[in-house]
């Protein structure tokens, strides 16, 4: 198996060890939420680390080791002590259509929602420390668009 | 009361016809949430009419008219037919901590978040004509920060 | 009726001339395609003509002036032989969504839309003097999305 | 036939599966017309999975497979289930005139067209999902530009 | 006295309710120092509200009329329950020489600098919400440059 | 013990000497605070030398060698008379929050700043050449935000 | 004949006096060609006058005065002594499709523009102060595009 | 004599204090030589106090008011006590062929320079605080170009 | 005879074939000139394709085989049917002297360009595909600038 | 001795040429100054020759090769006829402090120095063709800053 052909190509920016996490996942046939739920921990959480975005502590990597079937001293030696998230990746704004839909989603509606949070929460910043994500599927009455 | 000093900055960036929108709910003393209400639509939907990014139809523009005590016409002649909204607001990347934190998730989880979705609903984009968006307040069990 | 209150903040960085015709079309309750069969032009080059994009002639100025009940000596001097377009208009990339999806295509497909130009073409480019580009309604045999 | 001489250079930013793809397409003098026709897809749908910009289900790979004569493991390893299109290539605004001219037409008539979008469909977007393109021939009546 | 004469050119780009405040200030002939003390609050914070950069609380509001002889109904509806800071100013990179230094610093010392907050803090962020800045004047053993 | 896993980004963009630096840290299991213990030099001067963003002088260069457990010629090659920091790193904005929320700090505040500054110490600048800088952790009475 | 109404956009960022002589020329019926016969000048530099890009000396401000039929003192007052060009005007790049096209050369044949030079000149740079030029109708053997 | 015809349009940027020492300078017909050698200053220092880039003292003031015949209190109101200098002017790179020649002298030389720098004074930087500027003509034996 | 030392940096950015046919060129000893005439076609033309950015035709291909000694399938498989130019090099602005001043002209004279192009020709653009240039050395009455 | 180490970034992105007249200059103990003098040229014209900034002609090549004892053959081939600059290198603006301070009087005088030259030269440009640079140390009456 070529470790070149499926990465996507802004693992080729990062250091190699999220090469190596990205391919033991493929083989070890897992999702990132399937993956979140053996190591006890958020799904985001789990994708972020995958990404160089979230340092997991000691027994995230422990756990990642077993479940993914990687040698533990090469997680500890990658995204151990001496390893500190660098974050933000790639281009912005982005081309790629399904990020792009996010970030229009604030190029538009971004005064709006200030005005909002402004009326409920007084004036004050959304705490990026306590911030946290999900993706759910949640059925649209009209149905998927095909 | 002059009209001038308590109007955000964007506003003159816009048609007078927000401005005066604004003024009128100032004057009525009601928030987004409380207006919604009134007219049976959703709050995030009577914020972005009035930034001029949603396009109210015939039976908003009664209801907004009755609720905010603003003659009809003036609100057909700036928000009816002839109306159609030029959809995107200011600076990006934004400089007002707010708004950044939101675009901030994005450059930080814009990979792990794709690829999450990638999981779940395979390669596809989110419909932006679906779009639906709420801001709720959700009570952290660790308390505000104060 | 007051002028500044309906017209899209695109104008408001033209000659006066374009909103002028655009609230006489406004008042004579015209679309751009009804206008064009009443002057006996393309729809696309009446549209491009409001907004300083296209250079009528004398018989389209005639016309215009006809059709949109306004004196032909203001359409001579604002648009007759000391006017020449200045072409381009307005922020790129776009952050409104129409705009930003035709946009979006160029981005997405440009590299294959060059390729199947090259095999179809030869090595050559579009020429922008020829241009012709038309807005038509297909239906789509899914339905529209409501 | 050394790989490096004839590929454009956007491949080199790409995956190597994509390079193999281009090679395999030369060597057997198919163009991406008659490839589509061959696998019973689009044209312009071809052409994009060539530069990583859509996602081939199982059966365009096997029909790919066969009709290019490349082993369909490798096809599957690198387009297959951990594929996933990060769209978007390359520069913008594009510096090609081929590319520019398409882009051009969005920087001269992007406000006409968003205003003859809006009298024919109100206030909405072109929807991506339901995107379709063609590259057709359509004869000048005055002939070709030699 | 000609209130267009003396005020920075920044504040021709904020509401007419800060030029107000910072020509008061300038009547009373008090420091931001010195007003702080009056009202209570920190010297930053203060500098910051006339910037626009803050919101008073009733109080401080309150207490800014006393201080500077301005009605309080001015402020509490330039300043007040309606107001919400749009925050971010001006240019970036500044091009003015006393901002720049201090944006030189996080260009010249950014990465050690997070290198050491790593070693010190963890991966963590300094937390916008409790930050507090200071501008003390402490003398160079080396003496001032003259 | 591989030295491409566990370099942060930014030494892929510098001379191999500063990756030898860091990796001789590691080993020697000192933070930046005890290394400058060690040579008796300020941290923060330290960990600028570790990104070549300050010049060791003589004695710093013997100092690391023997902590450092580094032969002294390779210093001497890379950091010694031949070298000159070529200062300023990475890109700006930075997209990661820990440099962004100090950037923002002179997005929000430079106006007030400056204008602090003024009332301080006249018309001047802060001179970099005098510049020190100091990473201290500071008790928040309201604790640490976890 | 209202001034607002036909002058290009540009103008308006130029001090009135361009308006008045681009008012004038009209009112003469002259094109730059005519003029500059007229006062005995290449016509690129008229044209250049015109827009603020070039200098008049005291014997074109004569003439321009009497051509144009423009009081002599308006002229010296704005284009006098005291009158110098701050050159360089408008958008870059260009999206008017007439300033585009002569871009594009450049950024199509720039290295070979560059490399040729060199073999005819050496390595030197074309003199900005010897710089003249023209524009000329030149009859295409092919015929125009109409 | 109007006041809007003969001023360089960086002006129209800066507060009406600065056209108002432009103007008188233009009626005292006096260069910045001339005016820097009747107040006893730098001519370099007095040009920037015109385009508000420097902070005249007391002394400077009376001067100015008596070598320009500009009422005092004007000056002192402007210039005097709550004036601070926000530097930095225009747009860069610069369009202004003056401007951009001494930008490409940095464009060009910049390495070169640093590294003679680094050979004369060792690591250091140009002291802004020093900073002496002067414009003299030096007669090249070549001759001028005319 | 090293590859690497003499091209510039451009190529470096180009497929391989590019760099073979300079290196061919430089052996025989050729300017642009000469080897236009040896192959029957215009020094523009053969310069362009020297960096990509025109397309052979099958006689061009033989005739620069001949001329350059350089085996017919090398350039066949990279400059013929399966080549098509991606044209656009390098950074706009130019940061080259030589490249700058051509763009300069059109920073300075694009608009009195366009409205003397306008007096001649008519709202009408320039056909990039009847493009040709020259590059002819003038003899400067006044001398060259030693 | 490892070349990786010690060569400032910058020559990374130029041919090695440059690297290794860098390590034949480091290895004969030269300054720019000293080697200018011993090839009989302008010190700034010897370092921008060092950076591809300037072409030698025959002579320089052979006394750079006797003064650094390179062999002439290497010089030749990449600095001799066929080499011509491509000048301009790296990032404007520059973030290194001591180019920066360069390019801060650019941004912060440029306009009252374009005025003094205005003043002293009339309307004209500083020649690049005649363009002569020095670094000298001149002794500051106030001292060094340490």
């Amino acid at each position: 198996m070529s470790s070149t052909t499926h990465k996507p190509t802004i693992l080729s920016n990062l250091p190699p060890i999220f090469s190596m996490l990205h391919e033991a996942k493929t083989k070890a046939g897992l999702t990132f939420e399937q993956l979140a739920q053996k190591i006890g921990r958020d799904e985001w959480y789990v994708a972020a680390i995958f990404y160089g975005q979230a340092k997991p502590d000691k027994q995230d990597i422990e756990r990642l080791s077993q479940s993914l079937d990687v040698r533990i001293n090469y997680l500890d030696e990658g995204l151990g002590d001496n390893f500190f998230p660098h974050r933000g990746l790639g281009e912005f704004p982005p081309q790629d259509p399904v990020l792009y839909r996010l970030y229009e989603v604030l190029v538009v509606y971004g005064y709006p929602l200030k005005h909002m949070i402004h009326e409920k929460f007084g004036d004050g910043i959304m705490s990026a420390i306590d911030f946290e994500g999900h993706v759910d599927k949640i059925e649209d009455p009209k149905g998927d668009r095909e």
